[in-house]
């Protein structure tokens, strides 16, 4: 039994070098030659079981980097090959602005951007409609044309740079300006790279920024997909998101569990349009939150991985290994800051980035200390962004692969995450399914319940928030909060006014008639909305041409806006 | 076999349940009823294999918190029972300086408190001699006499606080004084709580504060050691350094290992001085460094524990399990530290925390950010304080024992760091102990290596230390620097001449002429010391006297004060 137990270990790790590792290694050879710990001691590549027998369990559960159920990270070197993308979220005021920001970030060594939208360019109104007063250019850059965007990108070579789009309700639309941007660069699409988020029932469940109707999203979203997956072979044609859920105040389980039964109602529903599984899976894409409980957040990353897997593979056949893995975009926890003395933020998005990278994660955003206060300042970006560069190159744990592998807490942390959070997947295929479920307003009423008992657990003290019912001080914050520039508002204003004025109006006109017809038929829609956005048709003029035929979410986007 | 194995693994736990936990939990329940993660998932105790077979090596390696061979931490609840002790090191200028920053960090939820004494007291000189000049109260209070000593502990109640004192050369003297303020409160020496370093041989090593030659210094430790045993139950008599050594440039193994031998010594010194191991082991306490690489950290503090333990039982027969177990306080790694983009050390310090309490420490000290330009200023040390609560309150690793145990890497990583530790230890014996080893210069010479490659590998870029020789930044860096009063120098000097004028000088000289006659017999200096002391004697007068029976170490105090 112990011979037969060890020899299959063996043998998993003899198969694993010679059929997933060496091909990897073909292709890159890993950062360096040889890792070592801060004093000089060598460090391995992977660490397996020492004991002699009981691996079966480990087989199951665990199995290799790169392999099914990808417990211990999607890629067969993971951060030996490649650390994860830096990728800072940022954007505000007009895209000038935000170019600078992005420049900046670059400059100081982010390896990806990652665009943050104002809410009228997020729900689809121009910067000059009367439901954007107020918003132009507040949480995010002001986009109402390919003018807005060509700014944005001014300067920033698209075939080099990977960028994420944080957009859902208008996603086809930001897309087909980022393609347009790129083919003015001579960027064909088959190489741009990044990921657009794309991922609409999140915003009915927790922070809604939607627009359509639930089934005209999906419709877009599906559109979106078979796209993709013809035109754009390296873009993640959806991010599908537990950040939103998780800051609604969602536990980890249900942040898991809520999002992959996202994701099975966007598999399905691609599916049923006819799509087969690994023509789209492969260029899937989650994204995360990771909050200050380090070692539950590093269970919660490998439970995903692992459940997801098994999901893809059990229900929907899935045959292609990257239909499989779970790739995921990690933010630190906005909730979790604090106004009050804003350095211990500092301290958590530390705890939090670590979490993120113990758990195996393919990109992460470092908030800043003061997101709690303002709009992030250059200052706080460049800390947050060192955070990062610190436990890439001084913490030690990007030299091994899933360091805490095998810790007695951890793997029984992950089990107990993954069954949690199957638990919500079986639950929502009773009530029929992620839209049905939202509509009962199921998920919505759970995270509400979460949201309500941790805030009473700080309430009644037994929960200690550093700085807030606990070691609060008397000392007034001291911190130069960034200000947006009272010009940032007005600027895409006039410039909207000269691109209408420049345009050539038939051509938008053929354009969005163009949209409304498609969208009447079964036509995939990017075609048309690419054509209009190149004729420099506006974001509010192409959801208006969309919502004539696709209707209006009943639930009015006004409270948003308000 | 697996039958037995599991039986095993079942027996000893439950043995580890009725034998060690409930006398615990007697005692003093746990500090809630229930953990839960951020999530409120529930957190058990501690977590064990799953798996139904191949327990020998953990119950040989790792065993239960709380028992031989301590892997898993000397308390059998450890975090769960009661948090670390938070105590930040400090002292600066005279006594009335500091005492203020001793009570503000009290009111900010610091737990103990840890003097840093200036140079001239460590050594012996009074603040005014011509040694001490452009020294007095630079790194740390000025002490002269027990009148200094009086009003750094005003209004601070020594039954109520525990207390550290970073001394070494000058370590009987300061005890001495902290026992007559003590008296002075109606507190008496067995209610006295907390530590002294007392840890000569790592000056010789590593620091430089050595006064007296090794040999006179090894009796004035034995006589601490002695006397506290019948003194001073809750006083830890020593606390062995590894911090220091770590600090001049060593590795990871380098300061386990070097450390331990250190403590050979003193145990062979006080054995040999009839002292019996168990009388005075459960009061030797230990004192190391955690620097940024977690994981490295994590183990060496597990594999500093389970080869303490072994040696005491194998070497030295302990019996008494508290003999047995490495008690330390930790302080993250100053030299790790960067002058440059001083906010990226509050990132370095969290992760070097986080290390420390993953590795079970008693005690921590967390350096501030500003540490690399200057004494802290009060804002910089609040955030390094709030880390420690942020870790302790929100990050979730205090609510179970040991969280890492099991993970493949962490124990592959501490039985490596035992074995390169033991290695250190042999060859130290080969050379005839510590003190021969020191006077050979093997110590020091392997940690000149050991520091020389580790600069070596930053000047090549091999090693990247972010904001030094990576991501450097062109700002100027914005910090309000602490900066010690003009007359924390003068203050001291004119206060020591008040207690000049006042004492018996009569009393002052008798009890001088006692010490040098308890110094020329095998007589406990202690007692005398303590006369001395309670006589208002001064710490120059005190060592003058003693240096003029037990000479003076040949390598200059002058390099030093230089």
């Amino acid at each position: 039994m112990n011979t037969s137990n060890t020899l299959s270990l063996q043998a998993g790790f003899a198969d694993w070098q010679t059929q997933t590792l060496a091909p990897t290694l073909r292709k890159a050879p890993e950062r360096v030659a040889r890792f070592v710990t801060a004093s000089s001691t060598p460090v391995e590549r992977l660490y397996l079981p020492i004991e002699s027998s009981g691996h079966e369990r480990y087989l199951e559960q665990l199995g290799f980097p790169g392999e099914y159920p990808f417990t211990r990270g999607v890629q067969p070197t993971m951060y030996r090959g490649r650390l994860w993308t830096m990728r800072q979220y940022a954007g505000f005021g007009s895209a000038d602005e935000t170019n600078a920001r992005f420049r900046y970030l670059l400059s100081q060594g982010s390896t990806g951007l990652s665009v943050a939208f104002d809410l009228p360019t997020q729900i689809g109104y121009d910067c000059d409609a009367p439901q954007a007063a107020g918003e132009v250019g507040r949480v995010g850059v002001s986009i109402s044309s390919l003018a807005d965007m060509e700014r944005l990108f001014d300067g920033i070579p698209l075939d080099r740079v990977s960028t994420s789009m944080t957009i859902n309700a208008t996603a086809p639309i930001l897309l087909a300006m980022y393609v347009a941007v790129a083919e003015q660069q001579n960027v064909s699409s088959t190489q741009i790279n990044g990921t657009i988020q794309n991922d609409i029932l999140k915003e009915y469940i927790a922070r809604g920024t939607y627009r359509f109707p639930p089934q005209a999203s999906l419709r877009l979203t599906r559109d979106l997909f078979a796209w993709c997956s013809r035109e754009t072979p390296k873009w993640n044609s959806i991010s599908i998101s537990g950040y939103h859920i998780r800051e609604a105040g969602s536990t980890a389980a249900q942040e898991i569990g809520f999002t992959l039964a996202d994701a099975v109602c966007y598999i399905e529903s691609a599916l049923n349009a006819g799509l087969s599984v690994d023509d789209f899976a492969p260029r899937l894409a989650f994204f995360f939150a990771a909050h200050t409980d380090v070692l539950e957040e590093v269970a919660k990353f490998r439970a995903a991985r692992r459940l997801y897997a098994r999901l893809m593979r059990e229900r929907f056949g899935a045959q292609d290994p990257r239909s499989c893995m779970l790739r995921f975009h990690t933010q630190t926890g906005g909730v979790t800051l604090t106004a009050q003395q804003p350095d211990n933020n500092i301290v958590r998005v530390t705890l939090q980035a670590l979490a993120a990278v113990l758990g195996g994660t393919q990109s992460l955003h470092t908030n800043s200390k003061d997101e709690a206060l303002a709009l992030p300042s250059e200052e706080a970006v460049t800390v947050a962004l060192r955070t990062q560069q610190i436990i890439a190159h001084e913490s030690g744990v990007a030299n091994t692969i899933d360091p805490l592998a095998g810790s007695y807490f951890i793997e029984q942390l992950t089990d107990r995450l993954e069954a949690d959070a199957r638990r919500y997947i079986d639950k929502i295929d009773e009530l029929g399914g992620m839209v049905a479920a939202i509509e009962q307003g199921y998920p919505q009423a759970e995270i509400e319940q979460a949201a309500y008992d941790f805030q009473r657990s700080i309430d009644t003290g037994a929960r200690q928030i550093v700085g807030v019912n606990c070691f609060a001080s008397q000392e007034p914050t001291r911190l130069e909060l960034f200000q947006l520039d009272e010009q940032s508002a007005r600027r895409p204003i006039e410039r909207l006014a000269e691109v209408r004025e420049r345009r050539d109006a038939l051509r938008v006109n053929r354009t969005l008639d163009a949209i409304r017809a498609a969208a009447q038929s079964d036509e995939n829609l990017m075609p048309v909305i690419l054509d209009a956005v190149r004729a420099y048709a506006t974001i509010g003029e192409i959801c208006a041409s969309l919502e004539s035929v696709l209707g209006v979410h009943q639930e009015s986007c006004a409270e948003v806006l308000a």
